[in-house]
């Protein structure tokens, strides 16, 4: 292989020659290369390494690169090499963040990856949900519990309870698998413009002695001169940021990491000045204060610690290239590094203002944010080509239920949608659990963006509890939350847990929508409701009275029934109590639900025994009854063979009724309908021939799993069964 | 710089060990790779070039690329070269996937790019205005026409119309600007999935010979022996794709081209027989056909004459990897292609069923195209950092008026919405021009998702040509596509012209919907409506006669008014004539349009002089007068500072009234709203407390522009200003 013959040296030359100028020709425009007489291990390519002048000034060519001293340098790891990421994420907005950064990492990856969150218990509780149902092929996730790891940082100084779950990326070398030798660790406000693998192969460049690889700060803080007395933690120059880290843990591990950040941490925090009020503001605003963390800014960062180490002991560093972490903070330096550069690789928000910080090219960063929030996260279940990445079990469960659909199916569409796994974001918004009460209620409904204008009149008639599942794509989601965040009624409620199920297919999964609803509520009691149906303003309080005074709480399998009307104007009074809403009866201002094209949906709740009742009344199942009740959280799920619109409620109390629950009617509680225009949807399914005949061929096979599971009691069902009257929604 | 001194064969040696160690261990797994023994221009590195064997199979490694004998090759043009892309498109459907293929390229793009469109009359009017409208930065549009170019290829034998298009990519050369050397050509049906920058770095790789860089056949179509008698056109092997075609222009004209593929056509044209029909449906199928045109498959394809002369002239190609261009047809190869390969460079959905076509990972290649298909557009007018990008001139006006708008400003938000420029795809969907007819009049009117529901209903009850403007996003306008595909009766419809407007910004930009919806109307008269509104029956007939007889043609200024009315029901069977109209309003079904919350609205028409008028007659302008009226297609625009809901129609008739068009009410004709639940944002804007003022303030000002603009004439509208009343939608 090696050039043989006389005249060697000439060959040598040549070759080096020939090399010179490919590189030349192919990588001359490209920022990742290589000062040759720079090269090797240890040091980072050509002027990409953040020098650090005493001066503090980044050189002109700072983030550039001569072309003519060049060699290329692209490096990739080995196709299909296992990528570690480790990412520290608490709380509801953090885990938002979080999905949208895994988004933009998976749309450009070709890797399997493996993600090490360490998280609270409502991230976590979160981001299971979503990975589980996401399935992403080749993608592991494993989860490291915050709380036992906050007796190793709790020590440290901090304003805020939530700057701990900062520093606990100084533990990850403990934390994570001793056997697990790199990792990549991650704050949660970068976004990916580029492929992660690139990242990784930067571990080749380390020296035997480096640890830890670190892009520079593009903020003056670290330098000391921002005001008289301003003191920061000591630090190389401007120091190094951390939203983005490659890690040694092996060596770390070795090195004896934890007592080393101890020590420094101990020391510098006897010789520094506690950091004022006016500091923090400062230092958040230039982005030199490391990962911001729900409302507080911390203390002592991370982001101290290691700087302060790296002071010490400046051979444990290997500087990155500044498009690794182009940090938007405002009076960001950031501008050095990428107005040389075609070619960023991750963007870094670290700015408390995030996307609303002020920067010329605020605009393009923007965009590619914007690009992985609004990304339809369904489009990244793609398998990786030449790589095993055996999908997840019910990825592949899945793929065999849906092979063995047929294609002549007069049912195929609604058998596809019930089988499709959405996936979902559980409270995708802050939100507090209610305190346990025994008799509370949640209200449980469903929603798509259609009825986004619901939500600050429901939240007006039900001060308590609710579970609602928001049917949306991404970027509806977005839009939905900016709803919420203009809106002072709903901003306001703590109370209400938004859980997102992303769009997926072509029919309404009302049923799984109102399963992940009812999953999700947090009270022994809920009721079960729909989207337009407004309760009267007592309802609340008068649910948890009766349920006290019924005594459900001591066994009594008792569905609660809530009578319900329905005005056809769309300007409309809402009734103070039930004398006025019977005078509005009479008026004909309103009517009872449905009774002109779904009379046998709610007749037998008797509505006129409702109108001079005192006390609760039993009332016996019929066919079609379909009343909206209130039920103890564990009672029977919704069947998810009802997509679409027809029969899933009637389904429901059927079920109820073959587990034997009493249905009772209050006689004081009632909820409305409010009128609105069909959804698209129903008009097209309703119009559609199929939609009869399968909507029948659905509940014959209900009824079929009704006696198989009920055996003969099932069979009051079956008689009772008449034919087919128009579909309801 | 050479390596000196005495052990200098040594220290060749070393480096030439040290550049493989480099080259095996980070370019290992990459596909992009050279056989050392066989680099150099003019042939294709490694086993990426398809081979051609006689028995037409695919070499075992076929994509792949064995470790050990490679050297990196990572090609990219210099920064910031302009890089030319041609294309040839016809017709509506095919300048949607234009559309969706400039998404995918601009999304990874890092280069100025000027697109070559060849078109036909309507694929030129909708890119123009997209083009016009989107603004991308750093990309330049020139047009050339079809027309043009036919009389050179319409002598080949086509089976329809259509083929002559996909022929036209042979005449380039001579179409092209003269000055251009090199072009990128491409079928409208390939997605990108790298930087196109990637792909004319392979440009480098040509011989002096070669002229035409092209992907092998990834079907068998070429080998002649799918079934007895099977005689494709000639070509080597399976013969070449030219989905994607590298051309070198300048080496194409000066070798004669144009001669060269007419000879070789005549004479194989000669020789060979006619193509049979069912050769035709096999074809098209296996990919095999080049690009499909519209309905109509081509009798003979630009690509089968690339073979037949590269079958003569073998010299002429350069072969180029598999991987940019996966041709995604039944029964593909394309699998020996992929299946090594991490990273797919450009797709091509080279059959009739695209989206549908049968592959068992056509998930994955369905994603990357869903990717941009739902891609919002808007997130691609970023700038090129490092290159010298000047944005278009509309570009850089719009962002000095935004740079102009004070923060503190009560209508900032409004005036913002304003100021935005929306990408506007005219004509969507295909459409037919209505034939000329001096009376005939379009209903123009807008609409955004929530609001689809109408479209079937509008269409039975106004027969004639519409001209709709629909607010959506990218992913919107996806769902409305096959929202029409899955209506019959609005398949039915090509009268009906669908211009979508992409959104952007918080609030509806009512007026700019109207005004686009208007411009595109091709009748002499429009009849501005609203989407919740349904024309009796007869509107249409009756607006075409009230015309003719009215001699609106012959210079008579007037704007016809058509009585509005309401109904509050849901549940609501149409009137079928005036008489029946006046009995639902009698009984107290029906009511006069908005005659409770905003009565001047539409008090001026004088509903107790309608019921019992026979002929048209003359009413006065009054203040807030919003009637729904027919004028001719060149009235005024609607004032576009008018964005969410209010006063957006009252300012209109302002206008038609200040320049002198009489208002005649039509004694037969009325048009009936029908009830809908209020959308997000009407509750949203409406309950602010800045959207009063700011309302207050955009109508003084809408004032003084007319005071400008009329002088003393105007200044009735401003004595007859009242205090501002509720906004109205």
């Amino acid at each position: 292989m090696l050039p043989r013959g006389r005249p060697r040296a000439l060959g040598a030359a040549a070759l080096l020659l020939v090399l010179i100028l490919i590189g030349f020709f192919l990588f001359g425009g490209d920022l990742e290369c290589e000062r040759r007489e720079q090269g090797g291990p240890g040091s980072f390519p050509c002027s990409l390494t953040p020098r650090v002048p005493p001066d503090g000034d980044l050189p002109a060519d700072h983030g550039g690169c001569n072309r003519s001293d060049c060699v290329p340098l692209r490096p990739l790891p080995p196709k299909c090499e296992l990528l570690h990421v480790a990412m520290v994420c608490a709380g509801h907005n953090t885990s938002r963040d979080v999905i949208t950064l895994v988004k933009s990492m998976l749309f450009f990856r070709k890797n399997p990856l493996h993600l090490h969150l360490v998280t609270d218990a409502v991230a976590r509780n979160i981001l299971e949900t979503l990975f589980h149902t996401w399935m992403v092929p080749a993608v592991r996730v494993s989860f490291y519990d915050a709380e036992e790891l906050k007796p190793q940082v709790s020590w440290i100084p901090n304003k805020h309870y939530s700057g701990l779950y900062g520093l606990m990326k100084l533990v990850l070398p403990g934390a994570l698998p001793p056997a697990l030798a790199r990792v990549i660790v991650l704050d949660t406000d970068v976004t990916f413009a580029s492929d992660i693998a690139e990242l990784w192969a930067l571990f080749a460049y380390f020296s035997d002695e480096q640890v830890i690889g670190l892009v520079e700060n593009q903020s003056d803080w670290y330098l000391g001169n921002l005001w008289r007395n301003h003191r920061p933690w000591p630090a190389l120059g401007r120091g190094f940021n951390t939203g983005v880290i490659l890690l040694r843990l092996d060596r770390l591990r070795q090195a004896g990491w934890e007592q080393m950040w101890k020590l420094t941490a101990t020391q510098e925090l006897l010789t520094l000045p506690a950091t004022s009020l006016a500091d923090q503001v400062w230092r958040s605003l230039l982005g030199g204060g490391g990962q911001a963390q729900g409302q507080g800014e911390m203390a002592v960062s991370a982001q101290d610690i290691f700087n302060a180490i790296i002071k010490r002991h400046p051979g444990l560093v290997l500087p990155l290239p500044c498009i690794w972490n182009v940090q938007l903070s405002d009076h960001t330096l950031a501008e050095r590094c990428y107005s040389e550069a075609a070619d960023l690789k991750v963007i870094h928000w670290n700015s408390p203002k995030k996307l609303r910080v002020k920067n010329k090219h605020v605009e393009f960063f923007r965009n590619l944010h914007l690009t992985f929030l609004e990304y339809n996260g369904n489009l990244l279940r793609r398998e990786l080509f030449g790589c095993p990445s055996p999908p997840p079990p019910e990825a592949e469960q899945l793929q065999r239920a849906l092979a063995h659909l047929s294609e002549e199916d007069t049912c195929l569409e609604f058998r596809q949608q019930q089988l499709t796994v959405h996936r979902v974001h559980i409270t995708f918004l802050p939100h507090e659990p209610p305190p346990p009460r025994p008799h509370d209620v949640t209200l449980v409904a469903q929603l798509s963006m259609d009825r986004l204008q619901m939500l600050e009149a429901l939240c007006r008639h039900w001060p308590g509890p609710m579970s609602l599942a928001l049917y949306l794509t991404d970027a509806e989601a977005q839009q939905f939350l900016h709803f919420v965040e203009a809106s002072a009624v709903l901003s306001a409620r703590q109370d209400v847990a938004y859980h997102v199920v992303y769009r997926e297919g072509s029919l309404y999964p009302i049923n799984q929508l109102r399963n992940v609803a009812m999953a999700q509520a947090l009270t022994p009691y809920v009721f079960l409701s729909d989207i337009d149906l407004l309760p009267s303003y007592s309802l609340y309080d008068y649910l948890r009275a009766s349920i006290e005074q019924l005594e459900l709480g001591s066994g009594r399998k008792a569905a609660l029934v809530v009578p319900a009307f329905e005005t056809l104007h769309y300007h409309f009074s809402f009734p103070n109590s039930k004398a006025e809403l019977l005078a509005l009866l009479d008026a004909g201002s309103l009517y009872t639900f449905r009774s002109h094209e779904w009379p046998q949906g709610y007749a037998p709740t008797d509505y006129a025994r409702w109108r001079e009742a005192q006390a609760p009344y039993r009332v016996q199942w019929a066919a079609d009854y379909e009343p909206y009740v209130v039920v103890p959280r564990d009672c029977p799920r919704y069947d998810p063979r009802f997509v679409g619109f027809g029969w899933n409620k009637v389904a429901h109390i059927v079920e109820l009724d073959a587990q034997e629950y009493e249905l009772l009617v209050l006689p004081e509680a009632f909820t409305i309908h409010l009128p609105h225009t069909p959804s698209p949807d129903i008009s097209r399914f309703r119009s559609r021939p199929t939609y009869r005949d399968c909507l029948q061929i659905l509940k014959d096979e209900f009824h079929q799993d009704l006696s198989r599971h009920y055996g003969a009691a099932a069979l009051k069902y079956l008689t009772a069964l008449q034919q087919p009257e128009a579909p309801q929604g």
